[in-house]
């Protein structure tokens, strides 16, 4: 067996290799089939090709690498493991890609043995929605959710995602063939925590128990803009004012519920010229929580307190919701499993919430889905200086391995039904 | 004599007459020695032309209509009368443009009578600062603080305030001819308010007794930009969220002030995205009082607030001054005549601040010089709903042939020495 600290060097290395593969010199940037992740699956088919692995593209671009199974049959299963390829423009290099090359990690740590169910490493075509602002293209196709209407989208050249389906060489009439086989029992996959959590806690590892629930919506105030010098403060109808004030709201309700967040990332003005008051602010809210009534209840009490502020000053505000997506839970016995395995690498299992989104939110939907978090330093990610620490993913290759271990003799596990079965 | 009703009606149609000469069709944009501005003066020597005036272009642009005095001689004093000619993109048709109308309405309602002392119609070249980004280009060649560094300044298309003074077929190097002749004993302008203060105490005419200082800043906030999702409350370092703090603190120290104005009229965050906690927030603070001691310490005090809000969050803040121009007194005796006039047509005197500059600020630190408000109908200006009153129109030219008629009378204002002779 090989030696954990060692894979989690080789992974490091690997993570950094990958990162050459970019469409912006001296960036890591890697967008949905683009002619660098072309690169990026030829890289890790030389990889995998000792491992006694067959290796494919889908018809949605997921490099797709199946480990068989000690037995072959009806009843085998198989458990998914993987993550994305793709990047934000400006990334890091472990959002995502850390993933897939752990994945490939733990089939190098078997030394060619096999276990009692088929192992599919997958490296996602598509999560960030970098190039045709839509997320989680490649676990979509899986699940079986990217239709028609999906594929005409167009990216900023006009090319539609049918045709870079062409481009890259695969048919979009496949599409349908990339679904999730029938064996799958569960899907897997290694993240980067993208935050400070495990980091202020002292912990390597996490265990993920719930992906939040996402509320995203834009407020526009619409006051008066007027001169600067001779509009007495009393008949001012000042945008930026109460957007300040419903800022504070925001900040105010956030810090007050447990684990709320929320955040106004963005504000636009008009005129927004220094000596104007300004008449219009438009600015977002991004709410999460892992409960969707505190999420929701949080949004109703936001959207009130703008209309509050607004008429209090004179003003109108206008709101639009963008998205209100649900919490996803993780699967219960996969993430208890995931727990036992930490604990015995000498990692106390630390239970959180995924504030951000991932492949195995869309997974969940479909199959038992559960995700461990590596401590990311700072909490920096989407950023060049996104780092990961060495120990910390030896700490995941080992965690990982005990887990396979554990589930090669968990009777349930074995005995869990492939979906065709189930239905 | 001239009925003011009649005349008032008049103003108004040559300011919508002179309306039509613009750079930018369907739009009010008239900007430092344009085409239309050439256009501008010849409509307006066309309407002096009767009045036994001789009129001329200065080499700084600005239009010149002298009407001598019922006498010549070295201790014949000169009143000018005017404001400027110039506008802002999208203006209305009043700003600036009605006082030099009104001025050429006073010369009409004189029917060709003089008085013991001359009067010099001004239309100023420029005013707004929009061609070359610096303001007051034409009071400033009349107090000779037009230097070449300014005439070097470029406009968007490159070319020199040199440059397009030769275009418009005038001589840069006679600019110092264009300074205030020695005979020039008080400047007067009538102008809209361009805010709310008449119209809310029900007043047509205001007597402007001080110019407010004004200070200019921008202050950044810096803290760290994190994913919206990820980064709990606690461990936030958000710039929209101090920004507001302080955007807060901005709004309630001018409000405890008497006259104090404060605004943030521009906000821009980096990197203004909404799932992406704000790093950076650049804000302009624009801070106007009559007293220069009580905007300096609300400028002060407001530094001290963007630290101290800094801190607590763990961000930095930088602050930079652009501006910070003292308050300008309006002459005594002059708004004491304009008030005396006011009163005998009517109008309770409003004695008020300015909170805008204007050429009588510039004016006013080589001559005394006064400034007379019209009501402006909902505060706006710089808009092209910007409108006045034909009521308030023929009060103010009412009042300005009795101030006309009152100094005529005046052995202290006919006794002023011309400013050589008092040197």
């Amino acid at each position: 067996m090989h030696d954990c600290e060692t894979l989690a060097r080789e992974v490091i290395a690997r993570c950094k290799t990958l990162a050459r593969f970019t469409e912006v010199a001296d960036s890591i940037h890697r967008t949905f089939l683009s002619p660098p992740m072309r690169d990026c699956h030829l890289e890790i088919a030389k990889w995998v090709a000792p491992l006694g692995v067959t290796s494919k593209v889908d018809a949605a671009g997921n490099l797709r690498i199946a480990y068989s199974a000690d037995k072959v049959g009806s009843r085998v299963p198989r458990l998914l493991i993987g993550s994305h390829l793709d990047t934000v423009p400006s990334a890091g290099a472990y959002d995502g890609v850390l993933g897939v090359v752990i994945a490939i990690a733990l089939l190098r740590s078997m030394n060619g043995r096999r276990f009692p169910f088929a192992i599919e490493v997958i490296g996602f075509s598509e999560e960030e929605g970098v190039r045709f602002g839509t997320p989680f293209i490649g676990s979509r196709a899986l699940i079986g959710t990217l239709n028609d209407e999906v594929l005409k989208r167009r990216d900023a050249r006009g090319i539609s995602m049918g045709e870079a389906i062409a481009e890259f060489g695969l048919n979009s009439k496949e599409i349908s063939d990339a679904a999730l086989p029938d064996d799958v029992v569960g899907f897997l996959e290694f993240h980067i925590e993208q935050g400070p959590i495990l980091e202020n806690t002292g912990r390597s590892l996490g265990v993920v128990e719930v992906i939040a629930g996402q509320s995203r919506l834009t407020f526009r105030f619409i006051g008066q803009a007027n001169h600067a010098g001779t509009t007495p403060m009393n008949l001012r109808h000042d945008a930026i004012a109460a957007a300040a004030e419903w800022i504070g709201a925001v900040e105010r309700r956030a810090k007050s519920v447990q684990d709320l967040v929320a955040t106004v990332g963005a504000i636009k003005v008009k005129p927004g010229v220094g000596n104007v008051i300004a008449g219009e602010a438009e600015l977002t809210l991004d709410v999460r929580h892992q409960d969707d009534e505190v999420r929701n209840a949080a949004v109703d009490y936001l959207i009130d307190e703008a209309e509050h502020i607004a008429n209090n000053r004179g003003l109108k505000v206008e709101t639009a919701e963008l998205l209100n997506q649900r919490a996803v839970a993780m699967d219960p016995f996969l993430s208890g499993q995931i727990a036992e395995a930490m604990q015995k690498v000498g990692c106390e299992p630390y239970r959180m919430v995924s504030g951000a989104g991932h492949d195995a939110m869309i997974m969940a939907t479909k199959i038992p889905s559960a995700m461990i978090f590596l401590r990311t330093p700072g909490g920096v990610s989407h950023d060049p200086a996104e780092s990961v620490r060495a120990a910390d993913v030896a700490q995941a290759i080992d965690c990982g391995v005990t887990l396979l271990e554990q589930l090669a003799s968990s009777s349930k596990f074995l005995s869990l039904m492939p979906r065709t079965q189930r239905a």
